[in-house]
């Protein structure tokens, strides 16, 4: 999105001066700001909840019920043992569970059309544009007013995207299939830096770059992954840790392992060479491509730990823009 | 060398057990065997050079002097302004200084065959058999015994190589350049773990692999470096001590990334795929193979800083398994 990147420039231009730079709330910010050199006051700061004392003890009674202790290392345990490992990327159709054809998923807690922040409506017009369903802004806008889209969030459909998390039935989805326990995990390919869709952008040349994934991208991808036998997740995600990747803003190391690992076998996956370079391009200069595989890689092993009876363990944060929502594992499997 | 290895597996066997440690020296690697739960008894010990105590105080008094914290100020502003980029590998006999069909060049200080520790002559045997000048182990002792091959030190090249550091003519090496002073380095390509010529090994897998390093993967990269207009190692190097290298003996990440810079030229420099791919596998398949690309990227950095007047900074650093040996800036060019 332009405005990410002014905003970034800018604040290269503002660290060529000295700041004077109040920090509102958690105290890392400041001490890494120290590091640079600037001056920092800290100003003492928490959301505006207290909460409910009465709640609060009840649940503190409730964590140290060893019911609930035990139930809890039983879930902790089966997010440790997963062995995420992409196994294929497809379009969402074809593999998300419950997609139909006029279902887009979008991240966080449920939501309404109106009620969506404009960078996630502005994702949903750019997916309805993609899929060819409406002709302009104003036709998109028209259908997803409707009422004949579903609107529904990634969380419960097993899938998973960043920002504004729109996967639309076309989109080529990440599959990761956790392997200790058989359930599958989806997310959308990462578009890269700049005017991209989970930003909400939906300009020509984001639409265009989502055809190319969809058309010349993921096929060759696909036939790698299959050549491969899948792709270990969370081996290169354990190796990526220690070389300085946290695997959601800084994914350098592991778009690196990931891309030493696939190369070989997009290669040699038959489809026309120019194709092949461009879609190795593609991986290469994007830094975040991983995002979209440790994410659902995340996500598998965290599913396969719902429903554990009487599970504090939170198996899901997300916000859509506009709601916060958490899954609890004892509440259920959805 | 199957020795390697099969110390790595004791070493891993013994890491089952407790063990009784006593570490002799410097303290680090009792500090991290502390931190693997190992208990470790320190023996206070230092080598057995007290050094001369006039000749120390004539240092001291010399390195404060004015005029060498200038020179030194100087050599130090050349090595940090070093920019090494490869710019392509040949064979030594066409690109190193000074190299004749006669010569071979090792690691460390000037010395002569019937000096050299087990593993340098051995692997000065496997470079005379890999060079088809003798037949078989015998005749390439007598012929390095004949006084007909010149012995010369890598550092007296402009080139450098890990343990034996032997270089042959028909061995390619990568050529980087210092494009901030226009000097060059040199060094051979890493051939892997196991049975390997660095480490004296000569039996027909070392010379194969070396045969097809130059047949196969040289022309391949030769042709990929030059279609990259480069490769810039400072940038990867820079980058890869920040994802845990430190480009000597963990080389993963640098490697990585060489990797993602260099694989598209790889597959689009016109050789045949089959080709093509065995080249990049070595590479995806060799976490070391960076080692020999920092080698001489700092050789080029510190060679740029060698004959300031009157400098103190050490410029090399060496060892041929027998002798130790430095060069320092102010003694001169080579």
């Amino acid at each position: 999105m332009t405005e990410e990147v002014s905003l970034m420039n800018r604040t290269n231009e503002l660290f060529q001066e000295q700041l004077t730079i109040l920090n509102v709330g958690a105290p890392n910010f400041r001490e890494d700001l120290k590091l640079q050199g600037q001056q920092v006051t800290q100003i003492k700061w928490q959301p505006p909840m207290d909460g409910d004392q009465e709640l609060l003890e009840l649940l503190d009674r409730y964590s140290f019920d060893d019911g609930v202790v035990e139930a809890n290392r039983k879930a902790v345990d089966i997010v440790m043992s997963a062995s995420p490992v992409l196994i294929g990327i497809e379009p969402a159709y074809k593999v998300v569970p419950g997609m139909t054809e006029d279902t887009i998923l979008h991240s966080g807690p449920p939501i309404t059309w109106d009620h969506m922040c404009g960078t996630m409506q502005g994702a949903v017009i750019g997916a309805l544009l993609y899929e060819g369903r409406a002709a302009d802004e104003g036709e998109a806008r028209q259908l997803a007013a409707s009422g004949r889209i579903t609107f529904s969030p990634c969380h419960e459909h097993s899938a998973v995207g960043p920002m504004a998390g729109i996967i639309s039935p076309s989109m080529p989805v990440h599959i990761v299939e956790n392997r200790t326990t058989g359930n599958r995990a989806y997310c959308s390919v990462n578009e890269g830096l700049g005017k991209v869709l989970r930003f909400g952008a939906f300009s020509s040349s984001v639409l265009e770059r989502l055809r190319w994934i969809e058309k010349e991208f993921a096929p060759v991808l696909n036939k790698a992954v299959e050549m491969a036998g899948g792709v270990d997740l969370k081996l290169i995600t354990a190796q990526a840790v220690q070389m300085g990747d946290e695997c959601h803003n800084r994914n350098k190391a592991a778009t690196s392992l990931f891309f030493k690992e696939i190369t070989p076998f997009m290669v040699q996956s038959g489809y026309p060479m120019p194709q092949v370079l461009r879609a190795i391009d593609f991986i290469r200069s994007n830094d975040h491509y991983f995002l979209n595989l440790s994410m659902p890689a995340c996500k598998s092993a965290l599913d396969a730990a719902c429903g554990v009876e009487r599970s504090t363990v939170v198996t899901a944060m997300a916000r859509n823009g506009v709601e916060f929502g958490i899954k609890v594992s004892g509440l259920g499997r959805l």
